[in-house]
C-alpha cells in the first residue's frame, strides 16, 4: 500500500497561522517535501514549518519552477514526481508544503495531475494571503452583498477596469511591476483611499500601504497584494 | 487600560482547522463572545470551538440578527455591543468568534464599526469556506492564470452569466433557495459537470456533489456551497 500524499497549506507566513490539523501532519510524516521555485532560493513554505517540525524528520526538496520552454518544465516536474514517488511507494506518507492556502493558486494542483493515480492524496487548507492582508490591514476584506473578484495576474488595465466594473472588491496578486501603471488607474477612478497593498503578509519584513494616495511609486517584493475597494 | 477585541476566525467547521494563533488566544483570554444569529439556535462558531475552551472561559452570546426593519436592527447590534463592552471596559481581552475567516463576509466587520473608538481591536484571520471546500472535493479551487469571483448572494440569473463572463472560478454562497434555477443555466451552458456543492464543509454531516448532472434537484441546507469552474 503506498503511502498518502497531503497537501499542507501553511498559511502566508506567520508559523502560528499554520492549522491544528497541518500541526497534527507535520508532526507524524516521517517525509516533508519543500518546493524550490525559481523565485527564491529558499522555499518560503519550508521556512513557515521550520519551527514545527520533529528533528528526525526528512526533508525532501523539490525543483518545481516555470520554464518557458513546456517541455523544460514538463522534465522538471517529471524529475520531481520521481523523486518523491520514493517514499511514498514505499508506504511513507508525505506532506508537500504550500504557503497559504493548498488550493488556492497553489503547486499542489499541478503536482497531483502529474502524480500516479493510485497514491491517495489529501488536500489540507491553510489560510490564505488575501484573508491574512485583511486581518493585517484591520478590516473586512469582503461583507455583505460585496462581490470579490480576485486577479492573479495582470497583462492590460483594461482587465483591472472590467475587474472593477464586475467586483465591489479587487485583489491583485502578483502585481509588484506593474504598481506604478495600476497607482495612475487608480487615481483616474478616485479609488486610491480605499485601496491597500500588504507585501510580505505574515512575516517579520510585512509592510502595509493603507491609503495608497502617499504612494505613486512603491518598490514593491514579488510577495506583495493589492486590494482595490471600490465601494466604500 | 481597555482589553482588546480580537476577531478570531475559527475555519468554516472541522476544530482542527483553526490556527494556532487563534488557539493560543482562546486559551488566554478570559471572555469569548459568539455571535447568535437568527438562522439557528446555537451558535457554529461557538461549537467549532467547544474543544479547545478552558473551563473557566466566560462565555458571553450576543444577538447579532439582520432584520427587515433597519432601525431594529441598529438596537439588536447597540445591545450586543454594550454587553460587550463591559468586559472590554474592565481591561480584559475579549475573543469574538466568526465562523470561517474574520474578514470573509463575517459579522465582527460589522461589529467594529459600531465599537466604540477606543477600544482595541485585532483580526484573527481562518481558513475561508471555498478554501476548505476546495480541499474537501479534493481539487484546486484556482490555479495558475484563473479568475476568482466569489458572490454572496444571488438575486438573478444574469448576475450568474456576468459573473461566468468575468473569471474562470465563480463560488456562490447562500445559494440553496435558487439551486434549482441555477442548475437549469448551468445545464445550458454545458457547466454541470465541472460545478460542485459542498454542504456543511469541515462538519460530521458534510456533503460533497461533485459533477452536478446527476443532482437536478437538492435540498440544501443554508450552509451550502457551489463552485462552478469554466476552464477546465
Amino acid at each position: 500500500m503506498p503511502g498518502t500524499l497531503y497537501g499542507v497549506g501553511c498559511g502566508p507566513g506567520d508559523p502560528e497561522q499554520i492549522t491544528i490539523q497541518a500541526w497534527k501532519i507535520l508532526q507524524r510524516v516521517p517525509v516533508v517535501a519543500v518546493p524550490q521555485g525559481s523565485q527564491s532560493d529558499t522555499s518560503l513554505a519550508a521556512q513557515i514549518i521550520q519551527p514545527w517540525l520533529p528533528p528526525t524528520t526528512q526533508i525532501l526538496r523539490l525543483e518545481l519552477a516555470f520554464r518557458l520552454d513546456a517541455q523544460l518544465t514538463e522534465q522538471c516536474w517529471q524529475q520531481a514526481i520521481a523523486q518523491l514517488v520514493v517514499p511514498l511507494q514505499q508506504g511513507l506518507d508525505v506532506a508537500f508544503v504550500c504557503e497559504g492556502d493548498s488550493s488556492f493558486y497553489s503547486t499542489f494542483g499541478m503536482l497531483t495531475r502529474y502524480l500516479p493515480s493510485d497514491i491517495p492524496r489529501r488536500w489540507i487548507p491553510g489560510v490564505c494571503s488575501p484573508c491574512a492582508a485583511a486581518a493585517a490591514v484591520g478590516m473586512p476584506l469582503v461583507q455583505q452583498q460585496e462581490r470579490l473578484l480576485v486577479l492573479p495576474a495582470l497583462y492590460h488595465l483594461n482587465q483591472l477596469a472590467e475587474a472593477c466594473a464586475g467586483a465591489e472588491v479587487v485583489v491583485l496578486l502578483k502585481m509588484a511591476r506593474y504598481y506604478r501603471d495600476i497607482w495612475q488607474w487608480l487615481q483616474a477612478q478616485d479609488l486610491l483611499a480605499t485601496s491597500y497593498v500588504v507585501e510580505w503578509v505574515g512575516w517579520p519584513q510585512q509592510r502595509i500601504y493603507a491609503d495608497l494616495r502617499a504612494y505613486p511609486d512603491l518598490c514593491l517584493s514579488y510577495f506583495s497584494l493589492m486590494v482595490i475597494r471600490s465601494s466604500r
